[in-house]
């Protein structure tokens, strides 16, 4: 197959463009039919691929396309998951091309979506392709690739829910995450949870001149500026109460494990010029971003923020805040104790209203498992090396949720690279690891058969 | 001349929304145009009313327009100064008429600049109109009505420096300011100054993902957040070293003056639904608006500030930041405390830049002069009370400018109310203030002339 992967990688690559050139931002309305493109783009690859049954399936929100491919009822059946949303692109100035007009740059493909997660469930398509016309399907595959993945997944559980038996499989394989380096590969053992709340801290009834007001009322950036500095302490350790009560303590086996992974701290910092890391004392930043929960302000906003000055006092302010989650927080349970403590330190001159977004579990895989030992010989028989087994520092909620629904385990193969910027400017995937994970993926199914 | 208010005000209030028609935005380099045509109207409306001499003058940046009518150099020359720029009209969404479409309701023009100043600048105009209808002139009168006090009047100062000869006058006259209420009218007879500045916070060279960088980074936007809490303390005094060390501070016999002045704590809180008023404790509202120094966060923003949630930390956070100043605070020695103390409080892992906006001088008037006192006397002929002389919180920082330039008083006569809501959405100015102010004005003409 390796010979197939050579002769049509232009054609796989001008292909995964044309889906990139799809603006499917599903947290923006405005992009609706986009969306719906991008839906019935990957539904028609997957039909021209060789599936039996393809479906775009209807929701209350985005469509979810449903493709399957079975083959024997006694050998393992595997469920792809995957997205074709993806995230905004702004801030557009700082993209060096167009974000949904991809361009290849030193073997690199630069577009928004490059990696999260359409360059990586292209090489789901891919490899299917390829194993149809080899005839070398070595499981009952299925695929499910939804449209809200950057939202939440809001209409996934439900449909997951509705379609138990359609979905009904051994294991399920994933490709949303990363590897450590092209010649370091790893497998994401653990995702963290999240909890996304947006506050609104509100003065007075309209905007005020700051001249005729100043020094009387309350200003409610200001104020909001305050609460939020004190959501973390000295030690950069988050200061909610009880937030930290469940938190499942890595054994200290573990932690000299991990530690072993290759990571230079200097080319992490390098890499995102930062002047120094900043992280909870007691831990290094690979254990931050990964055993460790977190809180970020992902956006504030409020007042005059157009060019040059205005003297007005803001009416309200606003934030996102999100907190990442580790093994055993519960998101609904935090956002909780968030919103209380964040009430709780509010001045009286001000009113505050917290609103929740999406959350997610946070997840830990088995190494133990067969279809886990699968993806650790097929990494292995393509790249050389058998790869590490890393926790994640990102979130993908529906892994928690399958396990609960489907009662079945996620495999998070993931292609990518850390420095791939996404939900950044310039997101970029290499063809390199692009082409690598077409080859990889059909080994995953044939040692998943031989193994079970 | 009372008949020809009467009968001519719907012209005048038609006029005056014709000039409101302008988006004259000082700030918005987009709104050039419009500035230009601004200026053009007043300059038209000026020659119309009776000037000998009417220029547009050409600047470096907005022109200024210049008139005059000299009638007699034994008679005392005044000069008026107003500005026909205006604030930008965001946020949009909150008026309930579009900014530059004026409407009247309530006995009320709605628009921007309505009050802040080209309502007030119109009443000039209207009533030199009717001065030379009658041949009541009483004094020289000079007009200068510049485009660019809302950012600050850079180009005015040399304008001023290089016509010291043109702008001869003996007193200065300006209508931006208010009066405490329509039935109790105020002088304002002090100004407080300002310091502006915008700092930018920098973590990274790009924006992250949350999930993949989350708690080993810091997030430019806490970080910001946290600085700026560290700006006042808990008695709510702002916390840059040496701020208030230059402060005069005021008499406890003016103090006391100032507390006699109408001023009801909960009509005031009410007005602006603020759940609680808030200052610097050990003084009342009405002297953390006038006697005392500010330090507010006039916009904010930074990362993801659209629908829906996104996981990103930024690399980069913004604020713009303001101080109201008081006698003897130097704007330019202010900010520069800030900046050493705004750098000095940023963590490590990050890069902080402070750039100066404008600043202004603060300003007290000599109640004990021949022009104050026939302000004074103006007012209370039309009022029917005599007016109370107020310290303003606001900044006219071209004030301290003209004393120093063409070593002359300003006379702050203004006609405006707090609640006009001028910066904010909906701003406004009563018809009855804006036919007051015609009244008033011809009178303090008359009155100098009899009184030098």
């Amino acid at each position: 197959m390796q010979n197939y992967i050579q002769e049509n990688q232009d054609r796989f690559v001008a292909e995964l463009m044309d889906w990139l050139r799809i603006p499917s931002i599903s947290t923006d309305k405005n992009f609706k039919n986009d969306v719906l493109r991008a839906a019935e783009f990957v539904a028609e690859k997957l039909r021209l691929a060789g599936a039996d049954k393809v479906e775009i399936c209807p929701t209350a929100g985005n469509p979810i396309v449903y493709a399957e491919k079975m083959i024997d009822p006694k050998l393992p059946t595997v469920l792809y998951y995957g997205h074709y949303d993806v995230q905004p692109a702004d801030p557009l100035e700082l993209w060096t091309s167009p974000p949904f007009e991809p361009q290849i740059k030193n073997e690199t493909i630069y577009a928004r979506g490059a990696s999260d997660d359409k360059g990586q469930v292209y090489m789901h398509i891919k490899a299917f392709e390829m194993m149809v016309k080899h005839q070398k399907v070595a499981c009952n595959m299925k695929f499910m690739i939804e449209g809200e993945e950057e939202i939440g997944s809001e209409h996934l559980t439900p449909f997951v829910k509705e379609n138990k038996e359609k979905l009904k499989s051994d294991v399920i394989l994933i490709s949303d995450t990363n590897m450590l380096a092209s010649d370091c590969p790893s497998i994401t053992v653990g995702l963290r949870g999240l909890a996304y709340v947006e506050v609104e801290v509100t003065g007075t009834n309209r905007d005020l001149h700051s001249g005729l007001y100043g020094g009387a009322v309350v200003n409610p950036i200001n104020a909001l500026a305050a609460m939020i500095a004190k959501l973390k302490d000295d030690k950069n350790r988050i200061t909610v109460p009880n937030f930290y009560d469940k938190v499942l303590e890595v054994s200290p086996a573990e932690r000299l494990a991990m530690s072993k992974a290759p990571f230079d701290e200097n080319i992490y910092k390098n890499d995102i010029s930062a002047p120094e890391l900043s992280g909870e004392i007691g831990f290094s930043a690979l254990e931050h971003v990964s055993i460790r929960p977190t809180l970020d302000v992902n956006g504030i906003w409020g007042g005059y923020t157009g060019e040059g000055a205005k003297t007005v006092i803001a009416a309200k302010a606003y934030a996102k805040i999100s907190m990442r989650l580790v093994p055993n927080q519960e998101p609904n349970e935090i956002a909780n104790l968030f919103k209380k403590y964040f009430e709780s330190i509010a001045p009286k001159s001000v009113n505050v209203q917290v609103h929740f977004h999406h959350g997610g579990q946070p997840y830990v895989t088995d190494t133990q498992s067969v279809a886990y030992q699968a993806a650790e010989k097929a990494v292995e028989r393509t790249f050389g090396k058998k790869p590490i087994p890393m926790r994640g520092g990102g979130s993908i909620p529906i892994v928690a949720m399958f396990k609960q629904e489907l009662q079945r385990d996620s495999i998070l193969m993931g292609f990518g690279l850390d420095s791939d910027a996404i939900h950044s400017p310039n997101e970029h995937f290499g063809i390199f690891n692009f082409l690598k994970g077409i080859e990889t993926i059909p080994y995953f199914y044939q040692y998943l058969a031989e193994m079970s």
